[in-house]
């Protein structure tokens, strides 16, 4: 097996041999990364391969595309595939197409070699590294064949970091082993999803659904597993593990965040931010570390805002946030959730939810790790990213309304067209938040109701969910945007309504528990890459009790979460253990 | 009864007494309209008394609004009506009001004049003449409010020209009697709604439905009782009839529009068409006349493409225009066409409806009188206009493409939000059409499928209407739509599909059958007002085999039409009667 310190003490020859074959057929790859040397971990070595490819010209980066074969194609018969590739594309099972398989398979790749110009790339041992299945290997072609070509060609580049990530964990004769308990939990917990989702192979678990419920019995049954001294279901249903410290009575550190879902989900978003501390407890309590204080996970019930409107219930009753209106709040089938916790054996009393509230003299500060659910770290080919702030945010839903007219007799002059009123709106979020550094406004529901294709927009709704990473900066966006809205419906003669429908304050990172982060990313051999959330996390609710800070996780896919195709791989995840246990050493040692 | 030869010998103050209390407190408006004498019509010295009005200035037309008094207000007790007021007010029933219908009068009112500086001015007898219920007022009044300032006085003028036309026909002593018959039909007709619709009181009543059928029945039996020589329902669902002339050989006018309506429709888009020509034929029947030529008149099944996609069907069948795979096209129940046939008790045979193709040589030409469906008339305060053009059209649904992603995280640089291209586009076809004449462009479907607040639209649904007067100046309208829709999409990164899904040539009225329609109008005393039809019509489909000209009568509330909202009155109805029996007498005289 190969070692950093051979590595790092060998000639630019030596290390290029060392390292063939982890770029196809590219030994300029791992010459260029000789000169960063030395290594302190393999995820700085990998990171140094990375950047030498992100420093290649576009012109070496597509020679690099190109030396790649073409997936099943003639190169795995002509022999100019690699060992590697070879292996790979066995394990894979496209040595084992059916000809209909491979028909589709030469098919698709003949359409996307014609439209990009090079062979369409994909690590086909996948996320976890067991091997991607030939029907995902067959969606995914299927799917990036539509990719814009700018995206696409910095995804196949994306995917040989990731065939080289795994060639170098086999030299090295390592394996992610935090990062696969982490992965497979999730496997296992996306498997309980709500019939109607279930049946369309699709992942919905929302708050106290039988899908739920499982959620947190499983959970409750690992934490058990995994050594936690008590571990209980409370009232809301969040799932709380605690690992106590050596003095019971000393301060805990609180983490953790939530396992319920969007419709139609990931299996990551919120799940891994539990997993993760959960896998450092089962390592520490099979090693009988005791830390000088105690670790309490919270699996949250609810932070999605799904079945009902109570966005962020499971954190919220942890700082005395639950809106005791929520109770008597029904879902589309009528359940009120005092019912529905009834029906999940909770006791849907007001004061055992109240009694939830932590003291915060008892705890030393909240962390949560979580996935990005964003472009950014992906893009930048960061596993790691250390949170700033969540930004402020505000949303809205509004509705124009002008006069519907007849599409072919209403001369253009005439026209009070409600949908041009919200087109005009969506192109000026569009300038104004591209124009405000970190901001970001989306106008993500937009109809016609009822509209026709040849009758004039009389109505038209729309929302606002606009985002900066100061509440000041996001009260100036919002002022605008209102602003801009009364005046185009002034110049258009048309009315408008418009409605608040959720604002959260900015939750800056607490200085010192940022740091953490940093020490703990740093000591991995990674670069510190700061961020903002623009998302809301559990964070934001404990940040009005507790010092907090996040640490993201790259999202495979640009970061795409509330959607099947969120991802994450066992080496990221493992990436996050690591710096989860790091940060738990430096509060053992301060 | 008042004379129009005692007024056109009247010297002015003689023809201001005359005409004293038609015009609200306001003498001058007659004063005016004695220089425009003589009046050959009555239409004729009513639309002097509009011009009246419409050449005084803005501070006129306010004092002439502010003669009037509150709708059922206090000047109703404090004498300051006229006689004719109070009389109006009584007979729509407002005089006894619940004290709550009266609270509410009195609270709109006070936020209406507050909003506008005017009072609320409404034709309570209404556009029957027989007086609007206090729920139609009522309703009329929180509509209006909201209107925009400038639409809303054109309106209130609008309205007191109605309340003055009124009182002219009760100082003439006339009745609008064949408007009325064809008022009262489209009020029967009306009945028929699909129970979904009835429920909400509400007109539906699409192809080969159950109201549509008894449609078809009751028009079959009004045109037996107005005495039609045959009358049948043939094999598409078309309501024919014929008056022959006194020669059975000798070539037949054609004339007629569908019965079939929009979901929610109005009452008098399409059915007009076929009652004004039946009101006609009852009076000629009644007066024993017949006339040198035939007249066949057909209620056409299908113009709306509701059901089915089979636009302009009823007429389409009569030119050879049936497509045979319409019959297996299945509506959102899954009943075929050719089932939904069999269950009206039609042939369901293609045979049969390949058998309806007229022969042209049998034929003088195609007549359609529709109502505008345009705010054109009414704007001009003008009854009725002569068509010179049905508009080319041609529509698109589209899709643009781009990447769902998180509304928080991902930043406005790179994303690929399909609903801002969308919007690019809608603004776009509002400008390039504006700069285009009569042409105009719509997008009526606007959506983001599945969209959510939180998230950056990965899909935008949309629709594109373009019409212009002429076939060539519409495909240089739609090349320059396409190639922008191709530039944003290469601009923003977005992909997009679009599909034509209709495509009509222009259809120029037939010069000789359009000065017929002039004369017949002009004889009626009114001006001659040529405008295009943005609209399609049945008579499109018969230009291909046959000469034609339409007529259109002014719809009320700016013309909107496909809503419940559009209205016409029995006056304009009345008028357009006589404006085809006028056409008759000419090809009867030539």
């Amino acid at each position: 097996m190969l070692q950093l310190a051979t590595l790092n003490a060998a000639s630019p020859a030596e290390f290029t041999a060392l390292l063939d074959g982890v770029y196809e057929h590219s030994p300029w790859v791992a010459m260029r990364a000789w000169n960063l040397r030395p290594f302190t971990t393999l995820a700085a070595l990998k990171l140094a391969l990375v950047q030498a490819v992100r420093d290649a010209g576009h012109e070496e980066q597509l020679r690099l595309i190109r030396s790649h074969p073409e997936l099943a194609g003639k190169a795995a018969v002509t022999g100019t595939l690699t060992a590697e590739s070879t292996s790979e594309q066995h394990r894979a099972g496209l040595a084992h197409c059916t000809p209909e398989e491979f028909a589709r398979i030469t098919q698709l790749n003949a359409t996307y070699t014609e439209r990009f110009g090079w062979p369409f790339i994909l690590a086909v041992r996948g996320p976890r590294g067991t091997g991607l299945s030939r029907a995902q290997i067959l969606a995914t072609l299927q799917r990036r064949v539509d990719h814009p070509a700018d995206f696409e060609f910095a995804e196949c580049l994306r995917q040989i970091h990731r065939i080289a990530e795994l060639r170098l964990n086999d030299k090295f004769g390592v394996a992610p082993e935090l990062g696969n308990t982490v992965w497979d939990w999730c496997e296992q917990l996306a498997t309980h999803s709500e019939p109607a989702w279930a049946e369309k192979g699709e992942l919905t678990a929302t708050y106290l659904t039988d899908a739920h419920r499982a959620c947190a019995a499983d959970i409750a049954a690992w934490m058990r597993d995994s050594g936690f001294d008590s571990v209980e279901i409370d009232a809301v249903g969040n799932v709380v593990g605690v690992y106590h410290g050596r003095d019971l009575q000393s301060p805990r550190l609180l983490t953790g965040s939530h396992y319920d879902t969007v419709r139609n989900a990931g299996k990551y978003d919120g799940r891994i931010g539990a997993f993760i501390p959960m896998a450092c407890v089962r390592a520490l309590h099979r090693a009988g570390t005791r830390l000088p204080f105690g670790l309490e996970v919270v699996a949250f019930a609810e932070e999605e805002g799904q079945r009902y409107k109570a966005t962020f219930l499971g954190s919220g009753a942890l700082v005395g946030g639950f809106n005791p209106q929520w109770l008597e709040q029904r879902d589309k089938d009528g359940i009120s959730m005092r019912e529905a916790m009834g029906q999940a054996g909770l006791p849907a009393e007001l004061s055992a939810i109240t009694a939830l509230r932590r003291d915060p003299a008892r705890y030393l500060g909240f962390v949560e790790v979580h996935i990005e659910q964003g472009p950014v770290l992906n893009t930048l080919d960061l596993p790691l990213g250390i949170v700033t702030s969540i930004n402020a945010s505000i949303r809205f839903v509004g509705e124009i309304i002008g006069m519907a007219s007849h599409a072919g007799t209403t001369p253009m002059a005439t026209r009070r067209d409600a949908a041009c009123g919200v087109a005009e709106l969506a192109l000026f979020l569009e300038r104004r938040a591209g124009a405000d550094g970190d901001s970001v406004a989306t106008m993500g529901l937009l109809e016609v109701p009822g509209g026709s294709i040849n009758v004039v927009p009389g109505r038209c709704r729309f929302s606002l969910d606009l985002r900066a990473p100061t509440t000041a900066q996001r009260d100036r966006l919002r002022d605008d945007v209102l602003a801009e809205l009364a005046s185009v419906c002034q110049r258009r003669g048309l009315r408008y309504t418009v409605e608040e429908t959720m604002r959260e304050a900015a939750a800056p990172s607490a200085p010192d528990w940022q740091r953490r982060w940093e020490a703990a990313v740093g000591a991995l051999g990674l670069p510190l890459h700061r961020l903002p959330s623009g998302a809301g996390h559990d964070a934001m609710k404990l940040h009005t009790a507790l010092p907090q800070a996040m640490l993201f996780v790259r999202g495979e896919n640009a970061g795409i979460s509330h959607n099947p195709l969120e991802s994450s791989t066992a080496d990221d995840l493992d990436l996050a253990c690591a710096a989860f246990h790091h940060l738990l050493d430096q509060l053992a040692t301060s």
